[in-house]
């Protein structure tokens, strides 16, 4: 077999079979396919696109490229979340103490944030003492007798998708369904949870533009997820407008913990109803529960205090110390007023994510650092009314804020 | 400007423009892009095609990416001539010295073979004694003193094409008619000629399989050349049969040589045929005449002994040594037997010329040695009745000719 073979079935419209997805996956995470061949085929999956099967043989060759986490010494149904990545969505953090207050054992591995996308680790991290690399035992130490555990992925979880992904990233492949299918799962899959519920974001701060595509996204992850054994629930929602008031690491979990505390003026309805609607899916995987018990069930343990108290006793757990999680000052603070009376029509999720990436909330590449404490709060959200002048937002930074930033976030919003 | 702004631009079904056609070409010349960002694109332009302005911008860049030889010294209108390869496809041998005994400067430049199409330089170098190394001086003082001189490619021409060609080779990006147009007619373009007269082949031994691609890319190639002010002239020619008796190096020197001298009983019409098409088409181009006075003119020729006599000046020009145009003796000979009785119906190019490879006449790696004496001759050709047990070929080696080679040849053979 060889790479020239698997260049003329594509191009002649036929589909791969296992052995060559996997001659392919196994080639290239050894080393033996150059880069250079790696791509030519990415942009012809990219450009034709993939059957079920291949994009499951994809998934399972890449899988099998590295170790698979064994949880089976936890204890009961392992439920994992994962969002496809947005703006302000800090859901992780409280979606998960949620459900490991209801006594469903949740095991999450996390990434690292890269652009205009927060990662869970980082937010974190921002948090005084609190520890994301975990040995396999404390994790699951901490599973048992947490019910709750978030660490950061280590060990050789799926090396072939480190090596795609890095490639697809600078040759004009990242937004193909059947490739961000399989890198997403394949990395799921090896975390070795029971259960997945998946937030696929949709809108312009998102990969997936359009409702289609991004049910795409979510009918071939379902999908895949299904023939390898998992329950898989996806759930579609909107990435137009930033979730919550917050974008930052420090900033999300001061507000989730603000959210987790009923202190809902501190943050947004928004993020309240996606919270409850996940959670809920989880609940449901989990415990094989409907909606009509999960809903309700999410709802008490937010009210009565179960969830904070799961929040602080996984935070401790881990080494953070609750008494840090509070808005810190930053060496620059600079307020963006609207320039038109009116109503907030939308607030531009890209823009929002591209400004707080230069106010220091994330990477531009992997070595960047952050600045733990910079982000944005949105004083305006959207359906507000506001008067010409009145500050919608104000930007946080330890380095000086310039004129482009504010402009930018000032740009974002549409006021009709 | 950067790659991935090129790759967003052509996965939108939008034309690239001057600027990033010069912008990748440079860098990938210059080393700056890097291969697997090439090759990326080179599938997207494989998948989606190029428009004609963006083929032609290709070729521009390509052209300038290297030197330009200057012909302006050399009298008249220089004439060149191209064939996009074939099995047995000795035809510039012969139509060269046809046009320079006509009085029109032949300037051709010609690579060495790859694969299973020999390159005119590997043919000519079969003679004892012929230099094919000129420099720029030697070369413009034969055409002027002789009307006629063929030379390896030299010097820093097209070099972007020599590293585009090698990554094409192994990315399965060969077969795009943008990508193959770019390449010859830069090549073609960048060697000074005034006229040049495209041999576009078509058939089961040609990379274009169908007509309809063989037009597409006779099209484009001529569409290239007038747009940078050359006369081109595309003719499709046959290539599912070999072309001739001889399939080899000093085996096809020999039929071209036996062809001007008119001993067609060692040729074959399909040859003499051919070559008056090309020779015929190449006299109108350079000396503006109509079809009805130029074939007249090249039977003239080889009728009159000018052609032939032309060859021997240019062979001993060169340095060649006449009397070494024989067929020698090989280590080895193989017959190949019909094992049925019939009419020959076909000669797969392919297999020939893959068996022609087998045998020591091609190179499969730039680094092959040749067996100049080795290769193939064809009994029997499409038409000819045979009986079972009939010597259809005679197979010529200098190192042991195995069965496998000795049972394609027959199955080359279609007979009904």
């Amino acid at each position: 077999m060889n790479m020239l073979q698997l260049f003329e079935k594509k191009k002649q419209g036929l589909a791969l079979s296992q052995a060559e997805i996997d001659y392919f996956v196994e080639g290239y995470t050894a080393g033996s396919i150059p880069d250079y061949q790696a791509s030519s085929l990415l942009m012809a999956i990219r450009l034709l696109g993939m059957t079920d099967d291949e994009t499951f043989y994809l998934t399972k060759a890449m899988i099998e490229s590295g170790d698979v986490i064994d949880l089976s010494s936890i204890e009961g149904f392992k439920i994992d979340k994962h969002s496809t990545g947005g703006v302000g969505d800090k859901v992780t953090l409280i979606v998960t103490p949620i459900i490991a207050s209801l006594g469903i054992p949740v095991a999450k591995f996390s990434g690292k944030g890269l652009g205009i996308t927060g990662g869970t680790i980082d937010k974190l991290e921002s948090i005084e003492g609190l520890k994301t690399e975990l040995s396999s035992q404390e994790f699951i130490d901490n599973v048992n007798q947490h019910k709750i555990a978030v660490a950061g992925q280590t060990g050789n979880l799926v090396p072939a998708d480190k090596k795609l992904y890095a490639l697809r990233d600078v040759t004009g492949t990242v937004d193909s369904i059947p490739l961000i299918a399989a890198s997403i799962m394949s990395k799921k899959i090896a975390s070795g949870a029971d259960g997945i519920v998946l937030d696929v974001k949709c809108g312009s701060g998102a990969f997936m533009k359009t409702e289609q595509d991004a049910q795409r996204l979510a009918d071939t992850m379902t999908a895949i997820g299904e023939k390898l054994g998992r329950k898989v629930v996806a759930h579609i929602s909107d990435m137009d407008n930033p979730l919550g008031k917050m974008i930052g690491n420090k900033l999300e979990v001061v507000e989730a913990y603000a959210l987790l505390n009923g202190r809902m003026e501190e943050t947004h309805e928004d993020l309240l109803d996606e919270c409850v609607v996940i959670a809920s899916f989880m609940y449901q995987v989990a415990a094989g529960v409907d909606e009509a018990e999960a809903t309700p069930a999410v709802k008490r343990v937010l009210a009565d205090g179960s969830a904070v108290a799961k929040f602080e006793e996984f935070i401790v757990a881990q080494g953070g110390v609750i008494a840090d999680i509070v808005q810190k000052d930053t060496a620059y603070k600079a307020a963006v007023t609207a320039s038109t009376a009116g109503t907030v029509e939308t607030i531009n999720a890209l823009l929002i994510g591209e400004a707080s990436v230069s106010l220091g909330a994330g990477r531009v590449t992997k070595e960047s650092a952050l600045d733990y404490d910079a982000g944005i709060q949105l004083i305006a959200k959207k359906g507000d009314p506001i008067a010409s002048g009145d500050t919608i937002a104000y930007l946080y930074s330890n380095h000086p804020i310039d004129e482009e930033t504010v402009n930018k976030v000032q740009k974002a919003y549409t006021i009709a």
